[in-house]
């Protein structure tokens, strides 16, 4: 039985709670936040849960073996440290740190002392994402050529971070999760209108072997669009999460070149086939990420999405931000 | 009666060939094109009109008034600058020219001979971005926050620009049309996959006034998307080219920010009202652009497509190419 | 304070007696249901609420003021009818009863015992239909020529009703509320594949003054539809319930006819202007539905969704399963 | 060589003259149309091609192998009697003719005479019908259980023939061409609100083995809806003819029955796997059909939309005109 704390019960921190509660051999058995409200609803929702304001109670607390921390990114390290120091698995809202050196210390403070980091990069365990990981890992796609996605809606603004470390996350997750190849150079642009938080930005990520991603974030548009294209030597792949079925479709797409007469005469010919829409599993991804988090720490399996993610992320965002503002200078990681 | 000498008969060529052609006062006389098949062309649909392959013989000839230069962007300068030479009006497709140092030389020759230039920014004249231009000039908008547009398809390859010149003159020639602010700087990145030359790229361009442009072309997309976000202070609009009705929707839409209490106390609130789709015009674009040609010349007004427009393109091409090709160093205009 | 006992706690009832509880001077004191888990259900969720297998015990509590029968059509009239004798208001599940008889039965007893009917039309307090009938209401559409709806998924077989009970109520009871012309003739057509209940049907109403309504229900669709057409002498509406947004288009558009020459020669033309997509109320319609129907009982006055309205579609109803059982009979009402 | 004779160089005439021009082994000799504007656009176009205002010429002519029909329907049988009668083969505009009367006495002629009829059923050689076709004549969908299609627009306001004449023969030929279940029973119902012929329509056609085909006519629907969806035993197609790609979607859903312990007890369960969206053919339908107009009279093959064909589909019109006058009285066939 794995005994959980949860610190954070506002927006997101319920969904947590609730999805633990659900996984077999786990149970959550204290929640803390600052807001008493917050507590009141918890205490509602799941009157054998122990409720309280003050952190240190949780991480210190005998009757918790990890601690899963949801709350503001520029608490996480501190948080985690304790929890961590006190002997505690954690599981971190994304993203992880504000700096890297942060997620590094932490990943070296776990595994001193045999602990689990899981990051939480919801993402990965959704249907689509699953689908889209197994279509790449079976070479449908061939070698990747982009990663191209467009994650805009209005608001929500958040206080405390930019557009890029609110949205952008998702997608550097899930091109960490997709390929091996490494990113080497990050250029950012963007501009705020509103409260001197860059409110759009475009983050392009230049990786080994000529892929490269780009990221389009926005808490301006009128419209909210959530699309990524992913283009393959072999097949084309669109995701569209506001889809309502068929939210991803492969396309039997591409182009070929081959060498013509003269040295400049490539031919570049276009194929077009069928179009296919796989079923997505339609799971809830934290409930299935809630269950891989319990069955890590049982069975000492490293996550996938542990610390080392999460640090591969923050790295990307850190560069990010350095080259917002510098005006788009490239930063080399 | 404006006596017309088109050279180039390929893709374009027909299509101007055609609107010319049907504009009351103006005729064409000769088409030049070094593809023979394409003369045959011309002649079966015109039989009428002297075809040719020497383009000196349309500069030099005098029944010819003005000259259309449809040819790759590598000759604009010098088959203009011919034609303005032997005192003819140009109509140069876009864009205008390979570097502004040619366009400013041609501006200069036209000045100087009381000639008139148009550059063949077709969009500009659909019923689309004649909606937007008077929506923006109206000031439903209110303050321009950002243009942000997708243009991405699967091919067709260019073999002597990359798919920046290819594609990002449409958008770029809008921006120009619809804002009085100033592009200070320019960021591109992109990869290229195939023959050499960027295959996809994400052109960002900061202008005063805190108005931002954002630009993704990608001739490896296996679906085809024209989505253009045009968001400003009062409302947000949003243009799909590819919709076959309700191309441009209106959105009342958007954020307020007033001061709360403290210092860091903004208030964030959300607007959402009614979505207007406009009637759009559905006069073809080239035909109106046609009219306006030989409107401009019987006049002498000047057109608001005119040398300066196509530099001011011009000028953002070639600072995109050169900030792809220093991977992403943002450069001053 | 109004007291509430609710009969039926399976797909629907949960959302009865949340919206219902949630009502100010408004609480439900007793739940009933057959199904033992669904009674435990009810009491996790509601411990400080009475349960109880036994219908009769609601009808005859001393703590309920209206009854809500939340269960299988075929039980409606009993259910309701023994509330009605208990002195209670009673709050029925659409369709209201499984014939008109039953409909006028209880109607006259309600009306008897000065007691309130409201039947269960949750979708004219939805945001649209709301919206719908103020466009109506306004002459924005003008005379109404037509409604044309397509309500399709795959499945939910039901076991004891017909496609046409199980999702024709909605766009009957929404035609009902929009027009005050009457309906006079029914046909209905379709086909029984599965379990010897018709799972696809295609209904036509005629009414007074040439409007025509016409509704296309399937459970055998492998897209979820739900899409109506409401044509005017004005101007036409979309009503796209399945869109995340903009469910509600409203066009300028529609066909003149005047008188040519002679007798054959009337001319037709086309208008073509605006779209207008208004902005939605998100209310939840059960919520507001909860609200009507506790005010209706506090100020006496007689909801519009009451017993009459529910026979008014009832007896379509009884028409539709007569003709079509008679291959397409035409019914008069 | 086949020497083709074009009577009706309207609306549809010039594609025909276009298409038939282009096959090899077949030339159009002569075009007749009774307004002279027409017939100066046809020289215009065609300078070799004779033209009259007789119809009497063409069918008379001895410089014509086959004479094609593209008149309004009420014209067909005396222009394609004649024709026939002077030895020509003939292919007709659909509808093939006003009666059944007509089209025996026609296919009797023909058959006497030993000359071809083809009906022209364009959406027969389209490339999304083809592929249905294919879809269903490799049993992919199962037994087909339904046809239900939605046919709709602003317009084009016929003055000879409602809305069902113009419309519904391109779904009645479809589901002719991919059933072999024989129609038995037409309801039809609509109403007339402008001009005195039915300007929306809803037609039941009733067949053999409990199929069902659906189609909804309208020409006062202020959105163009091309929507066909068919339901079979395994699989279910969704057709959607306006979408730029992907008009065809094949999904692997559906509804398997089986019987539970007790006689009322059927356990319905739904399937739903991936959807395929194959390539569609972009061949112009009416080339593909010309050309196998002059194949079949070269070979003397039968074509499969000959005059039985027409009949078939002009006898499902007559019902349901006769069933729309009686207000919706189911007509036998």
């Amino acid at each position: 039985m794995i005994r959980m704390g949860v610190i954070g019960y506002g927006y997101w921190g319920p969904g947590i709670v609730r999805n633990f509660q659900s996984v077999n051999d786990c149970q959550v058995t204290v929640v803390c936040d600052t807001n008493l409200e917050a507590l009141q609803r918890a205490k509602r929702a799941y009157p054998a849960i122990e409720v309280t304001t003050d952190p240190c109670a949780v991480v210190a607390s005998p009757n918790v073996d990890a601690v899963a921390v949801i709350t503001p990114v520029w608490t996480h390290y501190e948080l985690a440290k304790a929890a961590l120091e006190h002997g505690k698995h954690v599981f971190v809202e994304k993203p992880f740190t504000s700096t890297a050196a942060q997620a590094e210390e932490l990943i070296e403070l776990a595994e001193r002392k045999n602990l689990q980091i899981m990051v939480d990069h919801t993402f990965l365990f959704t249907g689509a994402v699953r689908k889209i990981r197994e279509v790449v890992d079976q070479g449908m796609l061939g070698k990747l050529y982009y990663y191209d996605s467009t994650r805009v809606n209005l608001g929500l603004f958040q206080h405390d971070v930019n557009v890029i470390w609110d949205l952008a996350p998702h997608d550097l997750s899930i091109v960490d999760h997709i390929t091996t190849e490494k990113p080497e150079v990050v250029i950012a642009t963007g501009q705020s209108h509103l409260n001197g938080l860059a409110d759009l930005a475009f983050v392009t990520v230049y990786f080994t072997g000529k892929m490269i991603a780009h990221i389009n974030v926005n808490w301006l548009s009128p419209v909210k669009v959530r699309m990524t294209l992913l283009g393959g030597e072999k097949k084309m792949l669109v995701w569209n999460d506001v889809a309502v079925d068929e939210k991803i479709k492969i396309y039997d797409k591409g182009v070929d070149v081959t060498s013509g007469n003269g040295i400049y005469d490539l031919l570049v010919s276009y194929r077009s086939g069928d179009m296919l829409a796989p079923r997505i599993d339609q799971t809830e991804a934290l409930a299935a990420e809630a269950r891989y988090f319990v069955e890590c720490l049982s069975t000492g399996q490293r996550p996938f999405n542990d610390g080392h993610a999460g640090l591969r992320v923050v790295r990307i965002l850190e560069a990010a931000d350095q080259s917002l503002k510098q005006g788009g200078r490239p930063v080399t990681l």
